[in-house]
């Protein structure tokens, strides 16, 4: 029987985070401990000059499937492989959020011998950055409902209009719908509202996007909370919120440093959702790494349609990164599942499945080529793939002249991805990626997401409601249009019907309406229904977490 | 011009919190580090056998005023006062609460030359405790509606017999009553509910009166979460929800140590209100600190009659603690306060007026000695009062027999509470406190309630509604009468009236209904309207709080 993620982490030795740090060049008093195996790193650690010359690769995925694909754990794998064939590498992840865990069995830390450690304290609470954000995006909450009930509403805040809900990482479904300020005169004044999750902040978001700390508190100001009853936008700087909120996020603005199984560098930073918005770990973790490693590891949410094509557009321009080397990640099992095959029959060779799945890797392919990048193939392996199915990817990845490797880091952690490093260095050494954005931010709002839905998803033609269309008015009226966009769309389709598997053509993109951030600087077109606030399952996974009287924790994953 | 709370702080030098562990003879490896000068403890640390002959001073107050009086300042300074004269003390406080530090401005965290280092920090998130416990709470809520929604409601709980809300640590009136689980058939079940500041969570009171973490655990597991439509009580342990819970505060029941401004070791856990809780430190804490050093000295919330009863009567039975001193903080300004005089004229010398208000004191004092306990009478020293002032105090608890000492703590640091030190040493060695709690658990509900009221408020009679009275029988029929009793009431007189200031005499305390913490273990009879969740004011001090590039805190106190 299989070991659990949490019996192989609690079986693996870690060494003192200061010995991590020393593999970095960072010298032990610059770290902020938080116990002996986590460490928080200074900003002045970031240099530029630094920057110039490392290797960034992003790891995305195929569209996810019942089956999962693997990707957290590619990218440790293979930043353990990179480590073993002599190559400096960090791997730099999204915090896990607190809300899944409690939900869905199910880590955010990795898995099998390819995980990062102390996984149960990543897991929960971590070193309080998801609290801070939290605390943050709801004193904003709190001083604007006070505004309105303490300071005769002088800002002229249209209750009806406020866009600004609270936020609590937790699956939480009786907070999606609120009435707030119940109970007379004295409790404020009644509205509708609710709580989105943690990850879902517009404060996570710009906290990821942010250079520094004073960057930072300008994105917070910036904020657009609601409108008045003269639909003007209102601002949080018009609350005096900026500077409380970013003294609350002094210290979450700071990577999180922690190891792999085998004692390699990890810096663990923001987890922004990846359909509302950008999906990866926070630039400054980027450049962190970049500074202080010769090779990045580094994942966005989803497949390429989304988080692979948000960091690529989004997150890239703003922090000025250059990716040079883009994994895909795929499983045998996802192919097969793309083709139809139903989940209780994907464990039966079938090759010809895999064939008939193999249309959306190559999508996902095309798309990484559309931003010039050199893509890899990581297939992550399972005991029941078959070497036929193996050679079904591999022979049309070669007839595209994209290399395929093989990763069983699961099972075997860095030892598992020797074939993945060797083909990722070479590709990346290779200089064939000449990384360029699909769209300029200057460009107009529907220019930009023609673009991108055309390109990326396959789109034959976008559609607007009337909402969006009078949306995209005020935008261009209140100078957000320059903004680079965000489409929140499902994860389980290129297009934006979640039925519609591998590789659907011809489809038309509907965006119903738009959400804006203009504080962490995006706007997001919104094109399907979109869960701001998951639920607790029937079988809650917090039912069967335990911890013992030596503080051991039991049933997480 | 006097230097603010944060200007001091600043400017005094820390020493790494290794340095202040070994005062402690606590080993660097033992620690659980939070940054440079931040660590936790580990409870191993605890050790019954050198409690033992220990001294722990308890530092309470006189009715509190609009003049405030200093009790976190003047227990501060008595512990540097009695390190300087020789004795290895060590304060032990609660953590402050976020939620104020955004509304009123007022430190938490002692004040002047009287302070525990690094306020910023402290003051803002801390070690994360509070949103630990937090995130434990609202699991339990969140497991709650979603048993009704999604587990078809299996325990029969009545949605209107619920008295589980959630909690926020911020000031958040709209969030007082409100509505959730709207949105339709699929977003939960609709039901009234609400959002207590974290500090009044039972999961808070919990912690506090835990002796270690199974303790901890079985207690979550008790509270009592509602009722069902034949009004048994639902407790958490039939949602499985004290695990994870447990899980959840694995860190935040480890005590926290800091240093003072003069680089003595405090120590900091926990924070329950002092109304509808006990309003200390946790029993872990209190311990730890008698474990480490000669002289614990610690605070309970309010005066004598809220904290400090709750202390001698509930903590100090729970824990097995035996103190050995009462420290009454007094201010001229405050008994000046108490005999009527307004605030605008409190800085005029008026030694009649502080005659006047005098009985205030001498009721704490009696309320000190009902416990057997030996009072000493700190006179918390402000530049206006008149030594005609401060004769009239002295002269009256000299006729008691009581030692009174001026502390200048809050100017001076220790030095300014050298008097108080050598009066506390003296009263701790005398060996003439011979602490008896004033009831046993054993007692029923009302003899429990009019012990307290009548001994400690000086009430002549207790009259209980229909609804408290119903409550009597139905606590009698499901074991939760040989619970001790919290009683919550006002702070701002002896009685359950605010308006009676001084010292009331003929009044009856009325018994409107009963909270109850079955988890924490105490039943909450309540005696006026008690603010569950406090509001921001049309100045939110948040406004004027911001940070540098730096990462320097301003406008903080």
């Amino acid at each position: 029987m299989h070991k659990s993620d949490l019996e192989i982490a609690k079986a693996s030795k870690m060494r003192p985070i200061a010995e991590i740090a020393e593999k970095l060049n960072v010298a032990t008093e610059d770290l902020r401990p938080y116990g002996k195996y986590v460490a928080k790193l200074p900003l002045k650690l970031i240099d530029e000059s630094k920057i110039k010359g490392k290797k960034l690769i992003l790891v995305t995925a195929i569209t996810p499937t019942v089956a999962g694909e693997g990707k957290t754990t590619a990218s440790i794998g293979l930043t353990e492989g990179l480590n073993k064939i002599g190559i400096k590498s960090v791997v730099v992840l999204r915090e896990p959020s607190l809300g899944p865990v409690f939900g869905m069995k199910g880590g955010a830390a990795g898995g099998g011998f390819a995980q990062v450690l102390p996984m149960a304290s990543i897991n929960l609470h971590f070193t309080g950055d998801f609290a801070a954000v939290e605390k943050a995006h709801n004193l904003l909450s709190a001083l604007l409902d006070n505004h309105i009930h303490n300071q005769k509403n002088a800002l002229n805040i249209d209750p009806r209009k406020i866009i600004w809900k609270r936020v609590m990482d937790m699956n939480e479904r009786a907070l999606r719908d609120i009435v707030i300020g119940l109970g007379g005169s004295s409790q404020g004044v009644p509205r509708e509202s609710g709580f989105d999750i943690t990850a879902a902040s517009e404060v996570m978001a710009a906290l990821c996007l942010s250079k520094d700390l004073m960057d930072l508190k300008e994105k917070l100001g910036n904020i657009i909370v609601g409108y008045t009853y003269q639909d003007e936008p209102v601002r949080a700087h018009q609350l005096k919120a900026q500077g409380a909120m970013a003294a609350l996020l002094k210290h979450a603005i700071m990577p999180n440093l922690v190891q792999t199984i085998e004692g390699n560098p990890a810096i663990l930073h923001g987890g922004p959702f990846a359909n509302i918005a950008q999906g990866s770990n926070s630039i400054i973790a980027t450049k962190m790494g970049l500074s202080l490693a010769d090779y990045v590891v580094t994942e966005a949410g989803f497949a390429s349609d989304l988080g692979g094509e948000k960091f690529l557009n989004l997150k890239c321009q703003y922090g000025g990164l250059k990716p040079d080397v883009a994994v895909i990640v795929t499983t045998i099992r996802a192919l097969k599942s793309h083709a139809g095959i139903p989940f209780s029959e994907l464990t039966k060779a079938n090759p010809l499945a895999v064939r008939e799945g193999l249309p959306n890797l190559e999508k996902h392919i095309e798309n990484m080529k559309h931003f010039m990048l050199t893509p890899v193939i990581a297939i992550n392996k399972f005991s029941t793939d078959s070497e036929e199915e193996i050679q079904e990817v591999t022979k049309i990845c070669n007839s595209l002249g994209v290399k395929t490797a093989v990763s069983e880091a699961w099972e075997k952690g860095g030892d598992g991805a020797i074939d993945l490093a060797y083909a990722v260095k070479e590709a990346a050494e290779s200089g064939m990626s000449n990384f360029t954005p699909l769209y300029s931010f200057e460009w107009g709002i529907e220019q930009k997401i023609e673009t991108v839905t055309r390109k990326i998803y396959g789109a034959a033609e976008v559609e607007y409601s009337v909402k969006a269309k009078q949306q995209i008015k005020l935008f261009n009226k209140i100078g957000l249009d320059k903004l680079p966009i965000c489409i929140a769309k499902t994860q389980y389709s290129l297009s934006d019907d979640p039925k519609l598997i591998n590789k659907p053509s011809g489809f038309t993109v509907k965006i119903r309406e738009f959400d804006i951030a203009a504080g962490a600087g995006f706007i997001v077109p919104i094109a399907g229904t979109i869960m701001r606030m998951p639920g607790l399952p029937s079988k809650p996974a917090a039912e069967n977490i335990d911890i013992d009287a030596e503080g051991n924790i039991t049933g997480l994953f």
